[in-house]
């Protein structure tokens, strides 16, 4: 069970409904967004240490793993129109990244050993 | 090359960055909600037409490309801090989905075969 | 009946309600994108031409004005912890974007009056 | 120099730029989401506690101002895009507030005096 296979699901859900023509990039985008900001007003009044303390309220919980399931699958619906590849986009945005974003120099550290 | 081995990497480069403590759940779903936010503004004054047709333009091609995998990479970080699967929590969604959303009757077309 | 009444009613109602504490800067950005996000779901499937006849949908005019109040409930909440005046950080904003988008030249039309 | 005669100034300045046909109520949500994001992203790091000290650091200071300044000047565009007061549309949201959430009960406070 994938988050390829959830694509092919999506795509079959779509597909019986007729909901293709309102599939477009933009809209995609609008709720992805949307979504985001269900899963963001969960988190709006905790503290930071709270937040990580989520599962000890079980109605808590439960939006969270439905909130960030609405995410996962608009974002993966906005691949699939878009034709792109999440992992390799992913992958090849941390080797940006990597260049960007130095490791802080371990010389010292490994100089005493 | 897989979304797992995307989690991996950024385990990694969190760790060697020491960012782990900035990495709470409040924290990563304000940095999905940014980077969702930049990847709307590209398509907001497109027609939902045009939206289709972002591979035409290089420079927003390119610029999709970088904002849905900024999208990704916190939507993962986000999951693992969280110890979500993403795959199961999306295929739980659907299978909710399919009770609330059911398809529309095929009846009709089937019985005047 | 302004703004500025709105947000002296705004901190009555916080005060009443002991709500202060949660109120911080980052709190009340959360909670404002989290207003945005039920706001831009409303719009998320009309095309744009649609959505400017969203009157003539009562449910969704009710939607609209009670997410857009929101929207301003927190945006004003947020300026009003931050010290910011909104109309002076507005102005001015609008004074650097005249210089950053010159408006198109108009000497062709005006030479050949 | 108030919010009206900032929505007056955008009015010119969309129309000197004739880019009123952009300005549906769908891309100026998207436009106004865009900003928010953008908001976000500045305090996506920061403690609740750090996030009110934002003058402290000139630089965030800048930014904070520029970005509540886009967010301000796109939901002003959009409530007049939409034909909303958004002053009565906050005073009446404010008042369903009032009913939905009571303020605590006083009386105990109050028979003891």
């Amino acid at each position: 069970m994938t988050l390829d296979d959830v694509t092919q699901r999506l795509r079959a859900f779509a597909a019986a409904r007729a909901w293709e023509p309102y599939h477009t990039p933009k809209n995609l985008v609008m709720a992805l967004s949307g979504e985001v900001g269900e899963l963001t007003s969960l988190f709006q009044w905790l503290t930071p240490e709270e937040s990580d303390a989520w599962r000890e309220d079980p109605a808590l919980e439960a939006n969270v793993l439905d909130e960030i399931a609405d995410v996962t699958l608009y974002l993966l619906q906005l691949a699939d129109r878009l034709g792109v590849d999440l992992a390799a986009a992913a992958h090849a945005k941390i080797d940006r990244n990597e260049v960007r974003f130095p490791p802080p120099d371990q010389s010292n550290a490994t100089t005493s050993a």
